[in-house]
């Protein structure tokens, strides 16, 4: 085993991209910020560097703290860092706020140039391919001509996948864990629900609550709320909550009565106090949009034709919202175009949340995936 | 095969009750009505009773028509009528309207005597104990000492359940279809997503909202749409849906992009018609409260000791709100007390939903099994 240690602090740094970017839906936004964090030390010969994509809810902050802030802790700190599964005493590692985001980079928060008010609604809905070409943007911002990795879970994942058919030549490994080539009908409900609690909520006022001093509160409580219990397995919440009441016995109200209950209250207050909700729908309707196949009339195999990466792609046992059989779909799809594929499906209780937990056998493959990619780049 | 028919029109009737009814939360109902419609008819034994028990949103409106309506199918009509597997040309069918309910019983929208006012949210919390209470006063009004079998899905196969544990001697056959003996941790934090959905739409007005001429509209939505995901397999969700889009294209808007956004919000719309808030908040507490094996220190073995009935016990392949692995804990735990129980786990893509739906295999099993009933009371 290699000790591994926190980073320590860590300062996000904003870059500024003046020429358009085209979107897919048709519109360009004439210019935008990306807020991003690096980490370790780009080698001499640029071929280190490792981006990481962020899912739903998560940032450019994925490892160490903020100076001041000790509990700033970034959200993959547990795979990223010295001596870790990403070691940033051998990688150059890039962590990025998407587009559309609320942490920094320009998204419906923004003040809107045209009109100097935030863009609120009228910012752009923007997708998983979008993303990745402005995450391109950056690459070149940096000089880093071509990525060693490229590396995400769920949402992030689809972003490694887009990587190698936007950019098949700047990147060597796409790092797809706990993802899917496009979402169920199920999958779209869930986002659908989340998405009309947000805009039903009278005080969402179409997406221009900024302007009226308030929050669509109540619907992103409950959109999270939902969230976590899809994130979570049935398994690890009878595990962690039971049935266990938080009173002695039934109070027959609707006050809190089992720890469940209390545990998403709890999670929805404080995502909403924190998270933007026209972000939220962005973030979720680019999941929903996200269909590499459907280029291809469905066809997986022929969509992912362009792939040069070599991929390792992982799943977990108990996620039931992007199931094993999700990842191998990816995995058949690239078989059938001689792509190097590692695919390992790791035991754990965790559900789709697995992939943001130290886990011995999913970190031990990461940990040998990563040791073969520094390898290869000399890192 | 016998040839069935539909039961034709039906007329509900209303039973009052004076006697106070004690319930488990500790409240006692000075009086209650109870709503409910009978098929066939009682022979001179009163032996070939059959009760069927509705799940979260069902009625006493089981089957057949309402004159002039021809569009008010009752919610089983599949399997209620002549010739169906419950015969009602050989068994006496009786429906009702659980309390709480908002289909006519007393529930949250009827007259407190005490105040001249809707109930609201003061009328009391209701268990599956206290329902199958009131279903036994049904019982004594219709002069119904025992009934060949209590029956029901899902919700109501929880009261079938709970009947063998309160009434022993009142009934020959339990028939537990797509129930569970407890909810998961995953089941409450659903129903308490739905619950929260609806007690923080403006418009609920802590349950008084009869007064100031609103509903909970866009809470009682959220809460249908939900319920709908959980009603339907990921693959039948597949199946019916897909990744459909209603136009040619994305539209990169907020309006609805895909079939199943559509079709959910179309049920959410048709649903906050219809139902009461209180009631669905009153219906899913009653779900989150049923746990026969709390009562003996979490032993389901030891709390079913006291049925005396004979048990059929279904469940579906696809099922995840109540997979077929707890209807094995309930046939287990019968089996633990020697008792005659047939199970069956039938192949169906449905999910939850499957009980409502015309299967060959479950109705070859309801028809048989129910034969056998006929045949001991002889009907």
């Amino acid at each position: 085993m290699k000790s591994s240690r926190s980073l320590g602090h860590v300062t996000p740094q904003r870059a500024h991209f003046d020429a358009p970017l085209q979107l897919a839906s048709g519109t360009t936004l004439a210019a935008f910020d990306l807020v991003y964090e690096t980490y370790g030390n780009l080698n001499a010969a640029r071929s280190n560097a490792i981006l990481i994509c962020h899912a739903l809810s998560g940032t450019h902050h994925v490892a160490g703290t903020y100076e001041g802030d000790p509990r700033s802790t970034g959200w993959w700190d547990n795979m990223v860092g010295p001596g870790k599964p990403v070691d940033t005493e051998r990688f150059f590692v890039v962590g990025v706020n998407n587009l559309g985001g609320c942490h920094g980079s320009t998204g419906p928060s923004s003040l809107d140039p045209a009109t100097g008010r935030p863009f609120g609604a009228r910012f752009p809905f923007v997708t998983v391919a979008d993303w990745v070409n402005a995450q391109a943007r950056l690459a070149d911002h940096l000089d880093i001509p071509r990525f060693a990795a490229v590396m995400g879970g769920s949402l992030g994942a689809m972003q490694a996948l887009q990587w190698s058919l936007s950019y098949p030549g700047r990147l060597g490994h796409a790092i797809v864990i706990a993802g899917a080539p496009s979402l169920s009908a199920q999958n779209i409900g869930f986002n659908e629900v989340a998405r009309q609690a947000i805009t039903t909520d009278p005080d969402f006022h179409g997406g221009d609550y900024y302007a009226h001093g308030v929050i669509p509160e109540r619907g992103l409580r409950l959109a999270r709320m939902l969230g976590h219990i899809t994130y979570l397995s049935d398994d690890a919440m009878m595990e962690k909550f039971g049935r266990e009441l938080l009173g002695e016995r039934p109070r027959f109200s609707l006050d809190v009565e089992f720890e469940i209950e209390s545990y998403l209250r709890h999670q929805g207050d404080k995502f909403a106090e924190r998270f933007d909700a026209n972000t939220y729908l962005i973030m979720t309707k680019a999941l929903d949009y996200f269909d590499p196949a459907a280029q291809a009339q469905g066809n997986l195999s022929a969509a992912l034709a362009a792939a040069r990466a070599k991929f390792l792609v992982l799943s977990f046992t108990t996620d039931w919202r992007f199931s094993p059989g999700r990842s191998r779909e990816i995995v058949k799809a690239l078989l059938d175009n001689s792509l190097s594929v590692s695919y390992a499906e790791i035991e754990s209780t965790q559900g789709h949340d697995a992939f943001l937990m130290e886990n011995e056998d999913y970190f031990a493959v990461m940990n040998a995936y990563l040791e073969r990619v520094a390898r290869e780049v000399g890192a």
